[in-house]
């Protein structure tokens, strides 16, 4: 592995075993000891890559904007779903976007280190924007106040299946969303044509595995 | 006045003061002589209603759900839009809300103290079940999901547009919540005939000062 190559991936141990010290204790009460701990790297190597506790969380916030395992889709509308549906997937399995989310919300935290909301919403308005200029959406949607609204209702939805979880799982929950929101947004012939399934970022991350299929996921519209 | 009422008012003096200090300092940080000096009571009399910060963080969360300004409505669903809409309209004017929700979304506070969500979910889904009884709603509507979903989207909403502030109020965006999520709830008939506009709490208010008049906030379905 060259030394580059091995840098990196340093990097991206520290910046988890960060996300995973961050989801458990919060900021405030998360110290570097833990941090290296978990990382099982030297003090050397973690203050090469990160000069402080700070320099680690604003790490961990810039790898939470993602749309990793969203493949190009006939549909603009379906790529925003499935950025969705895709992070909901990766949620619970990745302790990484736990961590960014939760020094989103964390008052405090969030006053250090501003939040990747606005990221967020300049991803969601430019699909949305696109989906628009296609003629995907109904009259009425503007692109930048529907995705402030989806970026917000992601964000809630989320905390209340943290807090009152149910069997299902949060994936489930952000279908549903789309589900309701859906009819208000896009135009007929497309809404019959979206998949917004809760088994749809599973499938994708299976098409994603399969190179020689391309990015066929299942969609009808594709 | 009586003692109790003194007692009652002290109480509530000591809350807010407790409201004003979580919802500045968050959970954590703030301390039992903080809330002392802004509520300007004594020791004993905080210690009289208050065992600990703990204690006086359940009286906080305890005010938070609240119908206070709602008025029997000819749609059920007109009355689920009035809560969501006056609890925004009352958030920004007033510490003790929002302090509530700060230590919903705080984990830490969370695990101790648990959240309001679970109250809230029922209170929509008790609206939205009658809603259904009466005929107000689309076939497919699930009282239980409808109610979750808007909850959860109400809490990131807020957080968002803290977070993230443009120049309309939290009112508006939640307006605008309502506008995108009750084409795919009502039937076209009570579609019609609700009133989700940003100044309806603002209407609802003055409606409620002048008892003359009673509820009438010129709902056009009243």
């Amino acid at each position: 592995m060259a030394q580059q190559e091995r840098a990196k991936r340093t990097r991206q141990v520290i910046l988890e075993a960060a996300g995973i010290v961050f989801d458990e204790c919060g900021y405030e009460a998360a110290t570097i000891s833990q941090i290296l701990a978990r990382a099982d790297v030297t003090r050397g190597a973690l203050y090469f890559h990160f000069s402080s506790k700070e320099d680690l969380a604003r790490g961990v916030l810039d790898m939470a904007v993602t749309t990793e395992g969203v493949l190009p889709q006939q549909f603009k509308l379906q790529e925003l779903a499935d950025t969705s549906l895709l992070l909901a997937h990766r949620m619970p399995r990745e302790p990484l976007l736990r961590a960014a989310l939760r020094l989103s919300v964390d008052q405090r935290a969030r006053r250090m280190f501003g939040t990747k909301w606005p990221e967020w919403i300049t991803v969601g308005a430019g699909l949305l924007a696109e989906a628009k200029a296609r003629g995907e959406l109904l009259a009425h949607v503007d692109p930048y106040e529907t995705s402030r609204f989806l970026v917000g209702a992601w964000t809630g939805v989320q905390l209340v299946a943290e807090a009152v979880p149910q069997d299902d799982s949060l994936v489930h929950e952000v279908s549903l969303m789309y589900q309701m929101l859906l009819p208000n947004i896009a135009v007929p012939a497309v809404l019959a044509r979206l998949d917004v399934a809760p088994d749809r970022p599973l499938r994708l991350c299976e098409a994603a595995a399969r190179p020689e299929k391309g990015g066929d996921a299942g969609t009808t519209g594709n």
